[in-house]
């Protein structure tokens, strides 16, 4: 196992302390928690907003928190959603009085253990809302669909609308409105390792991929041969345009999911952009980097966000955080 | 190979097109060539700033055009110089007539090309200064030592300098004194693939990395069985202290070399950061992330610059590029 770690039982300690080093002015850790918060927050009267999951997908989420998205992110171990009681910190270290949205991305350990910490802050007199996110189009049944990098979108929109001044309903009916407009599909090519378990959970051959993988390397719809860039940007963005009508204008992000090249998503977006300009929708803006990883995993996602003027003004807000700035 | 490209000949060519097509407010390419520009460079009266080398550093250097660092990058092929006419179209789409200011990495290549087109643009009658950046401290001879992931902090002093109305000579005086103070050491684990050549130019065991090793391939210092990312940064930081005495306050830049997960590359900070604590160093600012890369190498390097108040500054202005905000 090739990676530069200490402890692998360690790593989620060890890289929250190196990411609390490096950004001591922007982030604090809520002592005695997994939970990464805004240095200012809570922040009185606004509603705070949060997400979280298993860790191995930095810079999702922590590396979300900041001005104008989340205010608090709440990590698992790798691949392992965080126990309700992390959960409940978090609602708590961003509960400025007007209520706290919770960003949930689709997994049944994320959806129940997320719930349960609403009820134990509800309990305590919180207010909280929430979204799921089910951006994946790999998975047929919409109700079982995983939240993938798509969920940047909805931090993005959620954290924006909260900075306005948006109630807790204008946060959820803004989040709402993103994931109902909102599709993605990956792929990848090599799989990654989990540091507490040593080898790759899967295993592709040396000419194959996986179209649909998920990025805990769930199965996807097919394996075959390596095709070429444009191939594979076509078949993600068919996937995607043949469940949602993208008519109009749209937000595009080109995902890679740890270890391939920058290089290598931009010829992807080269692909995307053509389809969509011959399909007559207009991108709005568009994303490319590392915005949701797998680990070291090697593949790529596309996701398409349906703009409407709400979602426009909500994207462009500013917003300054580790990982993302606008 | 396992690469999400079209034809492998063609690579650099896709990613500027995909390049521009995400970022078509902030960037164009100057037709004809393999150069990046601001979309509203050259600015007149402003010292232009420009940068480059071969591709597969993404995103080194296009990533870093944008106001407050590089007016324009020109691309060579994959860790290939570019040739001296398209390293005289960059200066000559950067030439606001207030001179030009070239941050060359110390590659033979690089020098030579980058030098040829500052004669050439001299003969048209356009000022010219450049630096030369050497901050990899593997390499025992200053005068050999290579340009490697340092060289972002000498883009963002260099061009914000030039945002702030220095004269050629200010920026070169700027650009020169974070060269000075600066110093790198990096690591690999596993090699990566140009994908004209289609296999990895070296290779390294499976229990197996290498210290000092460039960032392509250049052999390094030592090879050695893979140990803990505590003795890895110390073994790094050790090197870059033991070469430039830097108390005082300092600059960190952890840089990922392209597949190593941000969760390694912040714990490999934690350690850092208390190796400089226990030295009495003061951090000002850390800086985690690929911004420097060599494909999908694993790897990472550790960055120091030591700062003064006029380089604090011009750390700190406002930088807006798609790959360095401030």
């Amino acid at each position: 196992m090739k990676k530069i770690i200490n402890d692998p039982n360690e790593v989620v300690h060890d890289m929250t302390e190196g990411m609390i080093a490096a950004h001591s002015d922007e982030l604090k850790q809520i002592s005695g928690t997994t939970v990464i918060a805004k240095v200012n927050a809570p922040i009185s009267g606004k509603v705070g907003v949060i997400s979280g999951g298993g860790s191995g997908h930095e810079p999702a989420h922590a590396g979300y928190v900041g001005n104008g998205m989340l205010d608090a992110a709440v990590a698992g171990e790798v691949f392992t959603s965080p126990a309700p009681d992390q959960v409940l910190e978090a609602i708590k270290a961003a509960d400025g009085g007007a209520g706290v949205f919770l960003v949930i991305k689709n997994y049944t350990g994320d959806v129940l253990n997320f719930e349960m910490a609403a009820e134990l802050a509800e309990a305590e007199g919180i207010k909280v809302e929430k979204v799921v996110v089910n951006d994946d189009v790999a998975v047929d049944d919409p109700s079982s669909r995983r939240g993938i990098a798509g969920t940047i979108f909805v931090h993005k929109v959620a954290g924006a609308k909260a900075e306005q001044g948006g109630s807790l309903e204008e946060v959820k009916a803004a989040a709402d409105k993103a994931v109902n407009n909102m599709r993605s599909m990956g792929m990848a090519m090599t799989p990654c390792i989990v540091p507490a378990a040593g080898s790759p959970s899967f295993q592709l051959g040396e000419n194959e991929m996986e179209i649909g993988i998920g990025i805990h390397g769930e199965s996807g719809i097919e394996r075959k041969e390596i095709t070429a860039a444009d191939d594979i940007a076509q078949e993600l963005t068919d996937r995607v345009l043949n469940d949602f009508d993208f008519t109009g204008e749209a937000a595009v992000m080109i995902n890679g999911l740890g270890s391939t090249p920058e290089m290598e998503l931009y010829i992807v977006n080269k692909k995307v952009q053509s389809i969509l300009a011959e399909k007559g929708i207009t991108v709005y803006k568009t994303f490319v980097g590392e915005y949701l990883t797998s680990l070291e995993m090697t593949g790529c996602s596309v996701t398409l966000l349906k703009l409407d003027d709400e979602l426009k003004t909500l994207l462009d807000a500013r917003a300054q955080t580790p990982a993302f700035h606008s």
